[in-house]
């Protein structure tokens, strides 16, 4: 049985059989389950018979993973491709260009200037794709897996960052929160970045270290932070206000509204791709977007 | 006698021979004045030989016709269509993003969506060219005098914007400011937009009814208006901050920094391509970007 921690359209459960109004029952019974994070948590200690887990979410790291026995994780990675790398332009862009600032910020020029986009995935995919066809930009891509190379002019890992970073005109951090990217983006690695240059966070809040980033924005007023991630407090929960940087001039943000945030258009096709990923696990066994789980434990 | 209004950098006078230090004497002996329309404007009464005006800005509405009397007019149209057209996508991803709005504005996707960019001249080229290479727009393109249609899905006359208005997702205004286009977008014309336009101004503050225009995004709280240019008071200086505009929460603003504001790079770019201009009027009396006089009358 294939449960789902929220009731869904009518066209979604034609792609597979989907009982999203589960009894107890159905949920210590169910072998695999598809959700958000923080409602899958909820019933992990319920679910007896667990196999898969397929999130809708990109982003895994919120759920509970010491709690999770033997079932195979899924994520939903590349489900928000277009708009998250329509979101990371649209900061990249708002940070060069001074968006709402009511001040008046020099424009700074995006083409023809070094991209270097970190997780190459499908939003660090489609980012640099973007950048290329719009803006004629050289890009630089770090991951650990490339889905598709052909957009990047140089690749690299992650671990070699610090050798690309002051090369930068522009970084876009679409990284994964695990136990390997937290704070990735410090002081010591940044403080050294090219004049002018500008710093997006379309991954998540973490993989940036907050005061860190105060510290340098306000040594370096030539730098633009942008991001559209924020740093969770003890409730799990982004605080989207209370961060000291709304205070500098050269900070930009957006509410953690690039992915299906009130856009319902978005939010139903990351589903459906998500339902799909377990059509397909049901097909032939195979599914994209493993997680390692040991990345997260 | 070329003269310049303002002092230039010795590479831009290896180009042509200019006068950058003109006497008295020589301002009135002058055949041909490069420099910013508010400074020509100051030397027009002096000027008793004069045959050519070129300016380094793109548009020439500041310049001060009446007092024009034999000499032909060449604006700098085009020589800031790279940084004005990635300014126009700062502003559309600004708004469709909610960039800077310090609450959550729901994000709107531009990819496959009807851009309807008005002024076909170089910024509403590039601009039409960064939409359908980045996010695969549909272009409809109006301007008086296509220099190129390629980009263009659909291209008609300024006169016919009654008949696309109401199928854009989004409009930008690249147009000159002249007596056929001063208030063009105004409540009767916007007020049946699709749902969730976005209107972006880079021409000029006053081809929008600023009026009009509070009433429009007042009613309609899903329609975004982003703008470059805003309206010039009795002193003839725009006036950033003064705009009602900024109350909303569906207004997105920058500082007239689109040009050469504080980009030394834009700004030397830009002089020397009007000065290249000049250069070839003067070896086969051909120059481009000739201003229609009467328009401005």
């Amino acid at each position: 049985m294939i449960i789902s921690t929220q009731e869904l359209p009518g066209k979604l459960k034609e792609i597979i059989p989907i009982n999203d109004k589960p009894s107890e029952k159905d949920i210590e019974e169910a072998e695999i389950i598809v959700g958000w994070p923080k409602q899958i948590n909820k019933l992990l200690d319920k679910c007896k018979n667990l196999k898969v887990i397929q999130t809708f979410s990109a982003g895994v790291d919120d759920l509970d993973f010491k709690r999770i026995k033997e079932a195979r994780v899924f994520s939903n990675a590349g489900a928000y491709s277009i708009p998250v790398a329509e979101h990371a332009w649209g900061l990249i862009l708002g940070a060069a260009k001074g968006v709402n600032s009511k001040e008046r910020l020099i424009a700074y020029q995006v083409c023809n200037k070094t991209l270097l986009v970190l997780g190459a995935g499908g939003i660090g995919i489609e980012t640099a794709r973007i950048g290329k066809n719009a803006f004629h930009t050289f890009n630089i891509g770090l991951s650990r897996s490339f889905k598709d190379k052909s957009v990047f002019d140089t690749v690299d890992s992650v671990e070699s960052l610090h050798n690309y970073v002051e090369k930068a005109d522009i970084i876009v951090d679409a990284l994964p929160l695990n136990n390997s990217t937290k704070n990735i983006l410090n002081y010591n690695l940044l403080r050294n970045v090219k004049n002018n240059c500008i710093i997006v966070n379309v991954g998540r809040g973490e993989t940036v270290d907050e005061e860190d980033m105060f510290k340098l924005l306000s040594q370096r007023s030539d730098i633009r932070f942008a991001t559209d991630v924020f740093w969770r407090k003890e409730d799990g929960k982004e605080d989207f206000l209370s961060s000291p940087l709304w205070s500098l001039k050269n900070f930009f943000g957006t509410f953690h509204t690039a992915g299906a945030y009130g856009n319902e258009e978005v939010m139903l096709r990351a589903m459906e791709i998500a339902i799909r990923n377990v059509q397909s696990f049901l097909r032939d066994g195979r599914a994209s977007n493993e997680v390692r789980v040991a990345d997260y434990l």
